[in-house]
């Protein structure tokens, strides 16, 4: 009910000043929410969504609605910690993936990216409008949070390699530093997943502890110099098609918020949505470059591979959907949209772009 | 400067409940305004996220901010009279495709979409952090304008031909209901570009008065049945690989809002960006599906036909740069990003799609 209607239903008419006052400030209470963010200043794309955020709730409420961003580490740990500490209502809200929390419960991983999953446009599609944020909410909701989608990297580059990878067998004892679902899946074929904080991947690279290491693209990769110590760069990241972060609220803070809040915090956390894409497709092209010019070694990873790989995913999804009733309704409903949209990406989009990118390698745009 | 820190800056220290209200008045005044929509209501999903931004910037205010939103011929006709009466100040703002007033300016096709221009992420990329936004917003200011993205259909189809077309032969003379900066490039390799009014093209298919008409996507081309009258149903619209719409809202009500309204309208309307699309990929596989079920013959443009077309378009943006400086300001910035873009989405992007795609034809999704 609006604030206009309350008022006529109350029998006042059209509301004096002196009667409008309480009730704007019923409805604009001051706030001041901290968001635990799950990365670092460093990773700018990742944490200067929140700001972004943050920056327009404020703005947006005349500074009455304060939330404070804070780093991985500052207040929560990075990882699963910050969604554990948003669960706990230790942090108002966290911004983060899901995916962290997997092993928790794998419906976790639905949230962010799955092995040959979405890509980012059939996320947003799926989220908003193709029921993925309800079944999604109904999970989170009984972990006390309230979730909205909070920005996409697009698709992840595959990781940086001390050696090429030409056959499957390549991967068989491989210690890759990969976390999480994808790690399971790429346990099938082989493969050692190998768990180091990210200041220590240089090093365990270097030293041969690890034999390659994923990250997320060329912008956020190229500051951890990696080229020098592994200078394969494989794509794609068939893992993380699309990675989505999600704005994620404790429901004893979200539910009580006036619905003006609940509004600006929509709109706001869509619209960071968007824009951290927009900001990774303009940095990821000339970062590429720079990579290239700086010795990295392109390398996309063989059909062979890529369909070991798939069928490892089909038969871990088997597994996941046989043994968890949540994750199959959102599992399944999440891949029947991607099933006829990789049938309706192939006409136009796909065609237009294949043809510019002929263009493009030909040197004729 | 905030509400606090005047408050601070006037000698007064922390504000009192009395002093607060007539700031709160005064940053928060009651406004309505009109949006006259380019589009008509029975295509909903292009109409629809003008309401989605009005729906938006009224709660996100609690009512103070109402935007009543008309669909074209209601206040204003569509076309380029949207854009007018935002620029006259007839109406307060609008929500429309801008390359409908190319003939007054050929800049304008910028903010929309030009043959061999940007995908949909690109252009957000562009827009967003590549400064396209404020080279459009340098332009639209000389018309009395400011312009925020305000949704895209994604890669357009091609469009629906009586007959099939082969050869770059079999465009001459062919009489095409195509408008715009499109229709020029077309009309160099011999099409003849046709106006007609969405009521009426139908009929004049029909009859053999035009041989063909383009529209949007699967899910809005559906509903005028083309199909019927014009099977062939071609892709990809190489002149539209993604067609952004504005808001436009005039400088003189843009400029005195207080700043929390521009928080909110930039916010909003950026959430309504990243909805449209996601609505339309939504709804178009659906919609592809269903129109071949009922006899659309999917065509994909020849080689020979998307060159020659390249070719016309690289001959009219010579003569458009060298015609006009701030057209040449914009198409500069927006292709040297396409350019070094095209070239980053062939790595991850591309090849993660093609293999899912791949699976999709094959029926292993």
């Amino acid at each position: 009910m609006k604030r206009r209607d309350i008022l006529k239903a109350a029998g006042l008419g059209l509301a004096g000043s002196a009667l409008a006052m309480p009730a704007i400030a019923q409805t604009a209470p001051e706030l001041r929410w901290r968001l635990a963010s799950g990365f670092p200043k460093s990773l700018d794309t990742l944490f200067g969504t929140a700001d972004l955020f943050a920056r327009y709730v404020s703005e947006a409420t005349d500074g009455r609605f304060q939330i404070q961003t804070f780093a991985a580490g500052e207040i929560v740990p990075g990882g699963p910690a910050t969604l554990d500490a948003v669960s706990a209502n230790t942090v108002e809200m966290g911004h983060t993936a899901t995916y962290y929390s997997w092993g928790k419960d794998p419906t976790f991983a639905l949230g962010t990216a799955i092995p040959f999953g979405l890509n980012s446009r059939m996320q947003n599609a799926w989220m908003y409008h193709g029921g993925g944020m309800d079944l999604m909410n109904g999970f989170f909701a009984k972990h006390n949070m309230y979730g909205l989608p909070g920005g996409n990297t697009g698709a992840q580059m595959g990781g940086w390699f001390r050696k090429e990878i030409n056959t499957l067998a390549d991967l068989n004892g491989l210690k890759f530093r990969i976390a999480g679902l994808a790690g399971a899946v790429l346990a099938k074929v082989g493969v050692v997943p190998q768990q180091i904080a990210a200041g220590d991947i240089y090093s365990a690279l270097e030293k041969g502890t690890i034999d390659a290491t994923e990250f997320v693209g060329p912008y956020d990769d190229q500051k951890l110099g990696f080229v020098k110590v592994a200078p394969y760069y494989y794509y794609p990241a068939f893992w993380e098609g699309g990675a989505m972060l999600h704005f994620l609220i404790n429901t004893a803070h979200w539910e009580p918020l006036p619905p003006a809040y609940k509004a600006v915090i929509t709109a706001a956390a869509q619209a960071a949505n968007v824009d951290m894409q927009a900001k990774y497709d303009k940095l990821n092209p000339q970062a590429i470059k720079d990579l290239v010019a700086g010795g990295a070694q392109l390398r996309p990873f063989n059909p062979e591979i890529m369909q070991a790989c798939f069928d490892a995913a089909q038969q871990t999804y088997g597994e996941l959907t046989a043994a968890n009733a949540e994750f199959k309704a959102v599992y399944d409903s999440m891949t029947a949209y991607r099933n006829d949209s990789y049938l309706w990406f192939q006409v136009s989009e796909y065609t237009a772009d294949t043809f510019m990118m002929t263009l493009q390698r030909a040197g004729k745009l």
